[in-house]
């Protein structure tokens, strides 16, 4: 194999025997150095052979380091809300490791509903650790796409409708994952908003949408985040594959933002070799090899990155500056995660990491209705509860697609409840329906049902039955992680609950009035049984402590602080998308409703949510004092700062998210009513008063405006107000840019 | 699972988000702290079941870290001659991993062959790269049991016969490979001779023998080359099995030496939770699992030292001071390998050790017999070359047992000669016999042959007709690694040739005198032909560079260098575990030959070996002068140097191993007639002279007493012999110690 290469032996023997202590350490080697020289000198010595292995795969998750150099393979690991599970090399199937049960953490719709930056660092820090832990130096996480639909299948995976929230909750969980030296792979990157047809949609939204809406918190994600990576989307954007788009990745991401780390592909996003050579990807992951890769034939050659790349420059076809680059962004992964020697250990499956899943899940359950103070539950008074509902009992960390877990445990809600309530009162159990058995992605099929033959009718008896002669009754349902659900791959069909449950949930509302509904779900639900209903709780997918959470705020160990980070329509024609634009799309996809998404769409048509952005309830009541501002009047450099006093006037301890909103009164184009540029979770012991301040500038007044391509902040008069929710708006005060 | 801990919640809210400047780094992570601080430190945190999960297996080669304190696993590899393929969780079974095909470097028979430090050196350096990259933290080697039979299934695997030369050998190895942050893990402490019930059989020897013959490897290993791991053997010695021996173990290992590393049982040497609990063991491995572990249930929690072993101290049958003992090992294991932020990232599969590995296969190559300097091949004279022997296109990487490998590439003999000698000469090649197809180990069935249906006569006469009109016949056979042939798990069942090659040489040499035969083994075999084949050669298993490294020395671009580390009788009645002790045991195994072990046992019984221990020709000659001591007499505490010229009186460059032997000439125990006390490998040009000294201490002078139980060095009448091998010897200087 290699000829006789006498002066490469004798220099070989010589390093190895002779000369240890004279050995000089190159230059890629030594971590004194700047990390842009350590790229140059690496470079410098690989072979293209060896640079063409880089960018794509090896296996599932993993791609080649450089062996001949020390420099080490990369390890990818689903997803945002755990470390996935050990599969084979070439197979989606478990490979059957007993090491690898992690922390579920809740989905990221619960921490966006926490609205606190600090729990998001907690997260991001939590998961980066685990992550670490398990030897993956990049996870393929978080999801920052916005909620453009509520019928979108991954929309628990996402942060919610504002790319102003999403944006500051992005940026602590990117630094508190790299802290561990591990890189976020922010996704997906961009206009990734439906399920079905994700691979061929072709995504038509007009620059201003695409600015201010789509595109903030990746542009977060990568000037204040400093995220190392991050990850194509499947669709199509002006007619090129996210993966390789000459718009998104080049011009944007890479011109305008000065991205310098990596662009991943999306599992088997890339579609062509000359595009993803031109049009910035770096990494090639998951084109399809499904088992072929066993035995001697390696089936990832056949990667777009990989044979058809390198057989193109033996051509004369393509040079390789494209190649050098994608390479030094390569490098540069290693260099600050696998090649940084200070990067700590990690901890794996820890109660610290339960812990901080179930705080973040306590915070991030959302209070929608509590008529009649029926939540929370009084023990003292309470000698029978009804607990209803299959996904009382379902394991919501299995399915969904590339973010099913193998959790190290999973408490159900009516564990949790039966944990917590203990004997203080009975609590009687019924199904009252059944919902799909299996989530089936990437042909391994997640099984999370408990087989049940009733029928629909006998199911509903028992429930009626249980529910008749209980003190309250918890219905727990929602939807579920199976496919058409909340689950990657397909959207859902319908705004109503799956399965019967709005017939189910009058039925019951009709023999015990005392009803609380926990909507299991990353989605908003239609709730045409609104106001036969008490209580109404948001109640997400938890995680590993899901069911301990749910039982601390429904008995009121904990006071609930969660806010919607989307809005509840009442129905589908009352979301822009539906009304105005177009879901899903199939060949093509126009998003007419343009920057007019959630509470904006809502703000301008005037329409009445079921629930608004912001909304949440709390245990105790808050009274918010006259909002004040520090000038009247700025300039363009200057910042303004706004006051505004908030006093729980309850009983008992609680938090409350201020919410700040900028209305631009007059704009050359059409702007929303008005944009939360500001926010902050405030904590108040029963009768305690603190003042919230918020301080901006011209960024937070500025709009798009694509004719100039670029951020514009008009002169002229403003009005800021203060809310608890996005339709509850305490107060208002006027000022104006010079 | 967890209850409610609001103090935990604090402080792991604020240690997350607010205070992290300040964060204080625990003592056990602190690397400016000293080791034994920082395992305290972890020691003190960590909970029982942490403890006992650490020390056994969860897979077939890892064990777990403390994921909670971010401890990483550890993860072993076989073996002393490549990384080993990835296997299953649970099974035995490959991985289908398509990035773990080493390099395999040659066995430790040809490393110890070279009698070179700077190669073993070299070795260990080049296999721990390859261990770290793959992210191994214990090479499970080498192997330094002593060669005491000819039938040894696994003596491939070890570096031969005599003490000192394993010693000297076996350090820089370890050194090498401890260098790349990754433990050796030296093995089979103690007396594993054989492979037939090695489970089962008890090893009688006496303490002369014991300290002598069989024990000066791994003191060398763990008082000259600290090594930080050492395997426990499967055998019995005094009734008890190795991997739990309180003689072994707890006297020898940890009380006389001082050992502070690792104890780590053979892959299901462990058979008794009390002694493997109170006689020494830390690691518990491969005990029966197979595939058990799938799913929910976990077999590893039936090992020895993990459930039955916490139940033991939850019941007071046993204490905790051991568990915490074996925790300190395991986690100084830790802080020297995964932890040490220091480490280099090695390198995997490259020229560089493929290279290596040829060079050590080069120098290791021992050239037997070379009458009518019928080599090295005169191509400038030789037209057509017969390779006959099924060894010529053999994969010897596969096979043999858990020193099996995936190697990157194998050039086999044949491959090697074609590659070097292209078109100057035409070769002819004939198989001439069939071997055993396949090795059955651990339930893996490793094929390594080419299926042929002829006849044995068949392929005779083809072989026949084949040599008959060659200028030269290679005859490349030998032994392979099939069951009962070099191969672990079972021994070899006569010293003579297997698949009828004796008289198929015989047969051959009629024919063409112009014979070589190249043995391709670990081990010595019978030779009845010896006098009809003028040349022979001693090939060993050489790895991925075999062929090549061959062809190098077959037709003198290298010229050989290499000294037999073992005797080949020339009968198995020669041997003296064979004429006096017993081989193998069953239940019960006799070491009455007690120190005479070797060339001890022929040079006490004046028998005169096939080819003797040190023995090695060149294709140059070397003159010896007079050997010189700068000392008369010494006291104890004094040194003696002797000197010796060499030179070469050849025509081309060479290397000779010159060697030190030591007579006792009266001493109150018997003592072999001559020992091994130095050797050095000189390099001398055509017509080179060069001096080689050797310095000595009391301690080349000294035996074990066993009544004392020490050793002793007799005041009297010595004598330094210099030797081209055990029995060339060229000069003699006497000198006495007071």
């Amino acid at each position: 194999m290699f000829k006789n290469v006498k002066t490469v032996l004798v220099l070989l023997l010589l390093s190895s025997v002779g000369l240890n202590a004279q050995n000089k350490v190159p230059v890629y080697l030594d971590d004194k150095k700047p990390i842009e020289e350590r790229v140059e000198d690496a470079l410098s010595r690989m072979t293209t052979a060896e640079k063409i292995a880089m960018i794509h795969a090896q296996s599932k998750f993993s791609s080649p380091g450089v062996p001949r150099l020390g420099i080490p393979e990369n390890w990818m690991t689903d997803g945002p809300h755990g470390i996935r599970t050990e599969v084979k090399w070439d197979e989606w199937d478990q490979a059957g490791w007993t090491n690898d049960s992690c922390t579920a953490f809740p989905a990221l719709t619960a921490l966006s509903a926490t609205w606190n930056k600090e729990l998001a660092s907690l997260y991001g820090k939590s998961i980066g650790q685990e992550a670490r832990y398990r030897n993956k130096n990049v996870l393929l996480g978080p999801g920052v796409n916005i909620y453009r639909s509520p019928l979108n299948g991954r929309n628990f995976e996402y942060m919610g409708e504002d790319p102003f929230l999403t944006s500051k909750m992005v940026v602590p969980y990117i630094k508190g994952v790299q802290s561990n030296g591990v890189a976020a792979c922010v996704k997906h990157f961009a206009l990734n908003n439906q399920e079905e047809n994700r691979n061929t949609v072709n995504v038509v939204v007009d620059d201003r949408a695409l600015y201010e809406i789509y595109l903030p918190a990746f542009k977060a994600a990568v000037q204040d985040g400093d995220v190392w990576a991050i990850m194509g989307a499947y669709n199509k954007y002006k007619g090129q594959q996210c993966c390789h788009n000459e718009y998104l990745l080049n011009d944007i991401l890479r011109g305008e933002w000065g991205f310098k780390g990596v662009v991943v592909s999306d599992w088997g996003g890339v579609h062509d070799t000359k595009q993803a050579i031109f049009n910035g990807l770096d990494m090639e992951f998951g084109s399809w090899t499904n088992g072929l890769s066993w035995g001697t034939s390696n089936a990832y050659d056949n990667y777009y990155l990989a044979k058809p790349y390198s057989e193109m420059i033996r051509k004369g076809e393509v040079g390789t500056k494209e190649l050098d680059e994608k390479v030094r962004r390569v490098l540069r992964l290693s260099f600050l995660t696998t090649m940084n020697k200070n990067r700590p250990f990690g901890s794996f499956g820890t109660e610290e990491h339960a812990l901080a899943g179930r705080k973040i899940a306590e915070e991030g359950i959302v209070l929608l209705q509590n008529k009649n103070n029926v939540l929370p539950i009084n023990l003292s008074k309470t000698k029978k509860i009804a607990v209803i509902g299959e996904n009382a009992i379902k394991m919501m960390t299995v399915g969904g697609g590339s973010s099913s877990l193998k959790a190290r445990y999973e408490i159900t809600p009516l564990e949790g409840l039966k944990s917590r309530i203990g004997n203080q009162a009975e609590i009687v159990y019924a199904r009252g329906y059944v919902g799909d058995p299996t989530s089936n992605y990437n042909g391994v099929v997640a099984k999370v049902s408990l087989e049940d033959k009733r029928s629909p009718a006998e199911l509903s008896a028992e429930a009626l039955k249980v529910a008749k002669d209980a003190d309250i009754v918890l219905f727990i349902g929602g939807l579920n992680k199976s496919d058409n659900q909340d689950a990657e791959g397909h959207d859902r069909k319908e705004l109503n609950l799956p399965y019967g449950q709005d017939k189910l949930i009058s039925d019951l509302a009709k023999v015990n009035k005392n009803i609380v509904f926990v909507n299991i779900s990353g989605n908003a639900v239609a709730m045409p049984w609104v106001n036969e209903v008490p209580g109404i709780v948001q109640g997400w997918f938890l995680g590993t402590e899901a069911g301990n959470a749910l039982a601390n705020v429904l008995v009121g160990d904990v006071n609930p602080s969660g806010k919607l980070s989307f809005t509840f329509p009442v129905k589908l024609s009352d979301n822009g998308a539906h009304a105005l634009g177009e879901f899903p799309g199939k060949e093509e996809v126009k998003y007419n409703e343009g920057i007019f998404v959630g509470y904006r769409w809502a703000d301008k048509q005037k329409i009445k949510p079921l629930f608004s952005f912001g909304h949440g309830l709390s245990y105790t009541t808050f009274a918010y004092g006259k909002v004040t501002a520090d000038k009247k009047q700025i300039n363009a450099g200057d910042q303004i700062t706004f006051s505004v006093n908030v006093k729980n006037t309850g009983s008992r301890e609680g938090a409350e998210v201020v919410q700040l909103y900028i209305t631009d009164a007059k704009s050359s184009l059409p702007r929303p009513v008005k944009e939360l540029k500001g926010f902050e979770k405030v904590s108040l012991k029963a009768g305690e008063e603190k003042t919230v301040t918020f301080t901006i500038d011209k960024t937070a007044l500025s709009f798009f405006d694509d004719k100039k391509h670029d951020w514009v902040a008009e002169p002229g008069d403003f009005e800021a107000a203060i809310g608890a929710s996005s339709t509850d708006i305490k107060s208002k005060v006027g000022f104006s840019l010079k």
